[in-house]
């Protein structure tokens, strides 16, 4: 396998911007918000202030949200010792990509105006961002065993059926879904874990030397875990209503979270012989809570209905990295760098159930009649639904985000397996080098695995053999020494 | 000592996060601003737009505080080289167990409704976040010399006492107290203190080879130190007067920070042979500057006032770190890890004086009736006070700060000494390996310790047994051995 | 040369320092929105809720320009393997002193009430950092080369030089400048490479071997990179008009940065003979469309604008690190150690460029009557300017820019030649431990480097002489080598 991208990669990233420029020439403008004619538009619509436009209601989330995109799903992958780079390099970039197509297909669907463009304001931007982070779970399933050209057309397609799968569980569907539990993270779970299963490498343990962390590695991990954990309820309350809507989904979501953490230290330290933690839990699965809320979020689900969610899922996922990972992979033959099915998959749907239940169990005593009908968006064309009826709706939309994300990860992983797209061979996953440029370091690091080998191999040989100690023996131990030596300082100077 | 949690840790988790399902269960419930039913609150009160909801004043700031609190407390204590996993890993778990009990806590006594149930909003998530921060403060002064068990009750005990001082603080007293310097800091640095001196390590040397920091480890403490110092000030203002209260609490904070670096800076180049500087000071004693203005922030300290206040605390928390807390470890027993006793103890006792100060000097020259009223809540029961006895007030509020924590922290030591919490054996003190899966790199570090002692030994000895072989050749290469395994046990030691 | 800042360092500290207490205690005073009568001055102008005074339009912009400045610029910089505590402590240091006499030298300017007092809110906040962030970009350029005191130097000439040229720049030419194209980047990068020319080190290659990074080092600088690349939105709209001014800047940036990282990963690719990725060029280069969309992100750039800016600035950007960067090193002596020719001049100048052709393009069709007037501010003393006549301003400004940044570099550099502020000789460059206390491990690292050589030496003569050796002694010698190699073996491996 040839991983040299020099020809795929520019290409794609400059016919594809190039598109991105054109369309965005054809297609996008600014909204009523953020064109420069808002004044006038404050005069006609009686607004009676700058700070009624909805930048500043949803700005600071927004930013928020950002932050979890780029660096909380960046940093969180860069736990492995030798993929630092590709993880928070690669994340930069498609996330980049994705969040204009994102904006395009969005927008085509639910921004279009009368004259056939599509007008953008800082709801654009967020949704976009949501959508890129469908596609950067979906990259947490596949990480370290894909080139970039892949990534890109798994970002390509991802937010292609994103949108369509969006528009059909928002629109068709009327289901609520304000952090995404089933637009997002079943979907883009599944959709990495198709892919990943298609993508199976049943030799993939000779990098096992590399799929492991180091010290340092697992702190920068915590980055991304925290950034993700401390900026959650701004991701679940992003696009919710103005008011109350926006101010309980971030007290339910900060709850749920808390609650995860204490349930998933229990269950890491319950399930070693020492009760030692494991990072893997701690980085991942305190994030748990904050999916499975997603749904739900912005409904009447009670603080203790939140603490309740993160409490479950804090042990379902942990349980999930300990049991269900290499069940799955020895199994199933799906192969879960990150774990995104204890992450996102698993608390996805379950954010999925309680938010159709919740929404099912929906009664004006607790909402209100105004209340019912804000939350649930029930006018227009759904003026009269009943909770039950929505409660099926959410389950209904909960199957589709799966079929998309099952059958499209299907789909985009038989593209994928064709041989141009420069992918590492197994034993060559999980390595930085073969995309980057590592300096020196690197290589010696390699190479001293190499080295490592032989030295070891003709020392035991050698074990067994000495009788004198006869001048061409010396030599070899001399020999042994001197690569010893080489090996040591080459180390120690390239740090 | 056994530090095996498998069975405390697990049990300590699951009781106490159910005990918080069932008391939020009972007892907390949304706000009026955060419920469904706030658009009717909005008619009733006639608030004329969605933008009025407290939410919006105050989500940015409490964003940041969250920052501060996960990351910034978190990251900060990772300086040592290997306890990174534990510095920002109990942080995490304490931070967010303690923060659901701060809900209770202090929604009995300060947000409970008539009906019995305590009404949360995004305040009260910003009170929570608060009271979590004194307790790691008191976490950096015993930082590496307890179990995660141990600091989950004092997390505990530390919010109670927290909850119990704040109320007689701002309620009884009505004193004021922006950013907590008294309530937090001044309270949460001797609980810490005097738990530490409680738990004295007499032994604790045979730890020293891990009680100092690598250079990446100062890189990463780095980012605590930048995180806090940059949100600071939406800490001091995430709670004073919409308007220019927080307006003005942010410009505060903002100066006494960027002054209090100069003088760190400059005391800790002044205090070293050759001028050159200590991460120590630059990570610690230029946060000084914030504690110090926090409870003065949201009063008419002038710019130049919170300047000269950053001034002195620069120059006094670098002389403490300097030579206070060797003495402190020397003559009174008390082990502060973090030099919480230099950057949060000392700066809050100032603050606190402060803040007395600038309230007994407060006239209406300066301040305008109205201003003087609103600034220092003189209404209600409270009415006509006068600033001198405000001044009292915040002077008498210092004392009872200083009173809990010390006397808590004694109190909490006790229970804490009890030899049943899974503590680390003096030697094992700073290492994460004892509560973490840390992979083989760990082990193989303190195995090199060992190996070590027992290579050197056998070389000594062979030393003076050699009798032939061209004893000139061979004694050259012993020196070689020697070199070589000197620059590698070095190397493989300070790492 | 000495680099003893021992006495330099504090007394330029202290002294500094104590005069901003005394110039604010004489100049600087709360304004209208932070003064404890903000509830007077609304009552008096009619506000109709405290949510309209500025602190709520910019505060979390305010808090996001802070995190660029202090942990983006800070980290960015952390790329080199040794100097890491002096780029991002040394960046706090300046960055702290610079914001205080920046919010003098620009209220003097532009703040000065008719009492001769700086009124001071959270714009100034925002502007003082602008300020200061020119500055921090000029440190690029001579990072590792200089003393703490000469960047002090450095930074109290550079925000002089910036007050006076902003002034000309906004207020005579009436050019506008949102996110600092001109003002800032193209002012601080062609400042910091004029200081670089005028401190030209010829045999700058001994320090050769700690002018790379290290595989952590450039994860370090990714957290800058990205905290850069996602804030920068706020950059550019924290002191653009209410409503759609900074919703319109966020959008325009937003989108140009996306459009930038593309055309930076294709060109680092392209340029390499294997396909490989250049960190340097995607921690730099990426952010180069922030940059260029500085002046037009108010403007009605268009969508599709801003992708074609940041389209050609990733290109230019990633050509500038591998081309420009070596030639203006050999050829016009100047050492730019950051890239910031390539990061912040190019792009500054074609973000004035840009500026000035929108500007002097912008018709009523688009912007409509008012959109004109308010947009480029067309009304008092500019009444009636017509957009050409804007254009040409907006022209003339950026030679401003480009005369102040050159001319007050050398100016500036011809102090700092002055052999008196401890500046490191060549082969001590991008050192930490000149200025740092590093601990052990640092002078280890250098030791290693020196006795490599003698153990080198030693051997290749040894390894003629070898004649016998006795067999017991000889096994033994085989023991310890194995237990040697056994240790550094295992410690290589698992790094």
């Amino acid at each position: 396998l040839n991983t040299n991208v020099r020809v795929s990669l520019p290409v794609v990233c400059f016919v594809w911007q190039t598109a991105m420029v054109i369309l965005f020439g054809v297609f996008i403008r600014y909204n009523a918000e953020s064109d420069v004619r808002w004044r006038e538009f404050r005069r006609t619509n009686n607004i009676s202030s700058d700070i009624e436009n909805d930048f500043y209601f949803r700005y600071p989330s927004f930013q928020d949200v950002h932050v979890m995109v780029f660096v909380g799903f960046g940093f969180l992958m860069t736990f492995l010792k030798r993929y630092s780079f590709g993880a928070v390099g690669f994340n930069f970039l498609i996330a980049a990509f994705g969040l204009q197509w994102a904006l395009l297909m969005q927008g085509w669907f639910s921004s279009l105006d009368t004259d056939g463009k599509i007008k953008i304001g800082v709801e654009n931007l967020i949704n976009a961002d949501f959508c890129v982070a469908g596609c950067l779970i979906a990259y947490g399933a596949v990480l370290g065993k894909v080139s970039p050209v892949q990534l890109l057309v798994l970002t390509l397609f991802g937010i292609t059926l994103y949108a369509v799968e969006e528009y059909i569980i928002l629109s068709i569907l009327h289901a609520r879904d304000a952090g995404g539990s089933m637009v997002i993270h079943t979907f883009g779970a599944y959709y990495g874990l198709a892919i990943s299963w298609m993508l199976y490498r049943p030799n993939l343990e000779q990098s096992s030397r590399l799929q492991g962390s180091v010290y340092h590695s697992d702190v920068f991990a915590m980055i991304g875990t925290l950034f993700l954990w401390m900026f959650w309820p701004s991701f679940n309350s992003a696009l919710t209503d103005h008011g109350d809507g926006q101010h309980r989904a971030v007290i339910n979501t900060y709850l749920s979270l808390a609650s995860t953490v204490l349930t998933s230290v229990a269950v890491s330290s319950l399930f070693q012989k020492q009760g030692k933690l494991d990072m893997v839990h701690i980085q991942n699965a305190t994030l748990a809570g904050g999916v499975a809320v997603g749904t739900a979020a912005e409904f009447m689900l009670m603080p203790y209905g939140s603490l309740i969610v993160g409490f479950f899922c804090g042990i379902i996922s942990t349980l999930g990295y300990i049991y269900l990972t290499p069940f799955l992979e020895k199994h199933l033959k799906i192969q879960d760098t990150c774990g995104v099915h204890n992450l996102h998959a698993m608390p996805g749907v379950i954010g999925g159930v309680v938010g159709a239940i919740t929404a099912a169990a929906a009664t004006e005593t607790v909402y209100g009649k105004e209340g019912l009908i804000n939350t649930f968006d029930f006018d227009g064309d759904f003026k009269g639904t009943t909770p039950s009826r929505q409660g099926g709706m959410q389950a209904a939309a909960l199957c589709v985000a799966l079929v998309f994300g099952i059958g499209g990860g299907i789909f985009v992983g038989c593209i994928l397996r064709l041989p141009i797209w420069g992918d590492p061979a197994d034993e060559d996953c999980f390595d930085d080098q073969f995309y980057w440029e590592v300096n020196q370091e690197g290589n010696i690091a390699s190479e001293i695995v190499i080295k490592r080998k032989s030295v070891f191999i003709d020392l035991c040989k050698y074990n067994h053999e000495i009788i004198i100690c006869n001048r061409t023996t010396y030599i070899y131990l001399l020999q042994i020494t001197y690569s010893l030596l080489d090996v040591v300082l080459s180390h120690c100077v390239t740090r």
